[in-house]
């Protein structure tokens, strides 16, 4: 497998994480988002979308980070990112899609570029609106743990999906100084993450192409 | 089943189609998103994260549109709105995200509030908001699309989860007068939808609480 991705991507970090917690190795590829390198080049002729990640597999090319995982758990099952019951599947993708559907989509770095570029928006204003986007997501993403106390991690004993979005989005937000207070559920779930080798090997600053 | 929806909600409408496609008959319960109403009452006690669509079904609840499509498929297999094969499924899976999570969560109508209170844009620079990234994220999804140019569909010869993605996106683009010229692939699977009862019946002219 080949992953194009960048240290920095959040959508990508997801999908490092993934690889990591199924045991599949694959080739590093980077693509150097902040320089435009998605745009031009030898990437943007492969990816239609022109986003990272971008997992290759066997002759084909996947995108979307949630895609891809789904992909992952189902050519390798062990150990499961989703639970087996229908319930359960659902919950973990809706917590899931709480990251990748409401907070990501309005933080990354082509919807900063746009408010600084087009709309003209201080240094003030940008980071008002990523700390907005994120702490109101973060309040509805912990109302939801709530609703299952009892779990390590997002759902139940062990990683599944839900962390995959969860750890890269605490990561993003941290360099963005974002309040992550009062968020017992949601804290404690990123802790436990965190003290599993596959979450640590995966984020940014032990990637081949991290920057300080 | 209950569908806590809203007639003009993107999400809430991919949703409806699910439903329709799988012949699953549902309760509208409307909840009116311009007003509030999801933040307040009735609504938002049942809600965690006060989002609409939230489907009610065997005693659970289930938020988040895409988790609801895929739970829907997963308890009523036929007809299917993924493909069987994990490659199939991935594209299909893909072709959703390009606009749940690349193209509405810019759009929707928190965000644009948003601009307009706290940023104090404008309506033309609202309105260029969204049209520069339903623009970008259509062509986007037309690149894709071009990559299997056999399809009637967003994917094959029978709608998926993809399609039930693409139409409300297109609605919701014309409504704001987005350009959708040049985009052969993707005009011609939202046609091959509209031909659909299913697609047809979940529009919003169509919902209890439609409004002119």
């Amino acid at each position: 497998m080949k992953l194009h991705n960048y240290f920095r991507s959040s959508a990508s970090f997801r999908v490092r994480i993934a690889l990591n917690l199924k045991g599949l190795d694959y080739e590093y590829i980077p693509v150097h988002i902040a320089r435009g390198e998605h745009k031009t080049g030898p990437f943007a002729a492969i990816s239609p979308d022109m986003l990272v990640p971008l997992l290759e597999d066997d002759g084909e090319r996947f995108t979307q980070s949630m895609a891809i995982i789904e992909y992952l758990d189902e050519i390798q099952p062990e150990p499961p990112l989703l639970p087996h019951d229908p319930v359960g599947r659902a919950r973990v993708r809706a917590l899931s899609e709480s990251i990748a559907c409401e907070i990501h989509p309005l933080n990354n770095l082509r919807v900063l570029k746009y408010l600084v570029r087009e709309l003209k928006l201080d240094d003030d204003a940008k980071n008002g609106w990523y700390r907005h986007w994120v702490r109101e997501g973060m309040l509805a993403f912990e109302r939801q743990l709530a609703l299952h106390p009892a779990s390590t991690y997002c759902f139940g004993d062990a990683p599944t999906m839900a962390d995959c979005c969860l750890v890269p989005q605490v990561f993003n937000g941290q360099r963005f100084d974002c309040d992550f207070s009062g968020l017992p559920r949601t804290m404690a779930a990123f802790e436990a993450c965190m003290q599993l080798d596959a979450f640590q090997r995966a984020q940014p600053s032990r990637c081949p192409d991290a920057e300080a």
